[in-house]
């Protein structure tokens, strides 16, 4: 005889009163991207009775507003706060939506998700993204998260429903802002070299870029300040460090790299 | 005694079979620019019963995408057909949505909506853009659009719910636009004159713009076939014409106006 699986209360809940407690047919995830050891990762929990990967995603509550429900969603799954989340789409292909992961996920705990349960429903789930310092996450206490972890964006696989595609739809928002907006002071360390600047857009843009003419531009936005120190270490002449303006990448953030009109 | 209206067949059906034919809770509404007489206008529909102005907006069937639906309503409600919407942001503040709305509309054809009906519950709306040419819409028939305008964005007033944030967003994210791509082949007659193009910007904008400044960077971009033709009868010297050049339009769409990496 096998054991059987007690519900947790939070499941229990949003099974039973769920369509009380929360707007029907609607959902937030977050697509939260890091650059580490020269890779874009994104954050993904496990879903361990479907054995697939998911975005941190969640209901929203009756009265709360859409913003609020995704920061709270991200800190609940993953442990994650204080992070700059944007809304960028919402994603509402009729058939997206698979009732198999509740039905598989709830068969763990003995319990048959009735047809009618607000969970199988059609949902239509709009999508935040941010760009966060690798550094600043600490995913090592599995008490405050659900098995999340950094996944290569290159070796993506095995996901639930369409998250593969909503990561993908992040993916060209922010390679559209690399067009005419500064990036990098979240997802870099607070010095770096150039040629770690520039793998992060290459990382980004996923293509090789002429390396004076990415230096002569991104001098030309007046956006860093280069250091009087240099990196050690490597196996070429050490490259100088730079940081960002402060002042410049604010007001680059709000008029665009190329300055207003 | 007063003359009863009768109830129209759609408005009927909303009521009563809404819950069974559309997404609960969720919407869409059309944000529609134009640019004529040098002003911005954007495209409302007056509801007589609570004299308002509304964006165009409406609900997502059961089986049905949200783009499907924004082009639907879009022309369901205003005969404006083939052009290209943009998803922009979704509106869920909890309290937006205002049942009184509904209750004076249905209360025009002696219904008392019952509290319990879905049109009185919380509504998120997925807003929409786009920027259209004036001279290709026809609001002059009366059967294909509900008391469609075109209202000047700076007269903006008495607008239902939210929907003068919406559009303030939408605008918003058109200026965020200007920073980096190419605008105005929609929005302008095929051939334009440089002031005509400069009003247009600080008419978006909300700003003056120097004319020798404006004038060397619209060149730079090279979007533009300079005709050998005037624009004749103003009081100035006659401004020569211009056009986009297609191909380069089509590209800085893709790439920004500032080349690719």
């Amino acid at each position: 005889m096998s054991k059987k699986v007690p519900l947790p209360l939070k499941q229990k809940t949003i099974l039973e009163k769920g369509d009380t407690l929360y707007q029907p047919g609607i959902s937030v995830d977050c697509t939260i991207f890091s650059f580490h050891d020269n890779v874009l990762k994104v954050l993904l929990l496990k879903v361990k009775q479907v054995d697939k990967w998911a975005l941190p995603g969640g209901f929203i509550f009756k009265k709360e507003t859409i913003e609020t429900a995704a920061y709270r969603v991200l800190q609940e799954r993953t442990g994650v706060a204080n992070i700059f989340l944007q809304q960028f789409n919402a994603f509402g292909e009729p058939n997206r939506s698979d009732s198999s992961i509740h039905l598989t996920r709830y068969l763990e705990y003995g319990i048959k998700v009735p047809k009618d349960n607000w969970l199988l429903q059609r949902f239509i789930t709009i999508g935040f993204y941010a760009l966060i310092d690798f550094t600043e996450v600490n995913l090592e206490d599995e008490d405050s998260n659900e098995g999340a972890e950094w996944i290569d964006i290159n070796k993506l696989s095995n996901l639930i429903m369409d998250h593969e595609n909503i990561i993908l739809k992040a993916l060209e928002v922010l390679r559209t802002q690399l067009a005419y907006l500064p990036i990098g002071r979240n997802l870099l360390q607070k010095k770096f070299t150039m040629p770690e600047l520039q793998k992060l857009y290459e990382t980004i843009l996923d293509q090789k870029l002429d390396r004076r003419n990415f230096q002569r531009k991104m001098i030309g936005f007046g956006i860093l300040n280069k250091l009087n120190e240099t990196r050690k270490g490597g196996a070429h002449k050490a490259p100088f460090l730079y940081t960002f303006n402060d002042k410049k990448y604010q007001k680059a953030l709000k008029e665009g790299l190329y300055g207003s009109w």
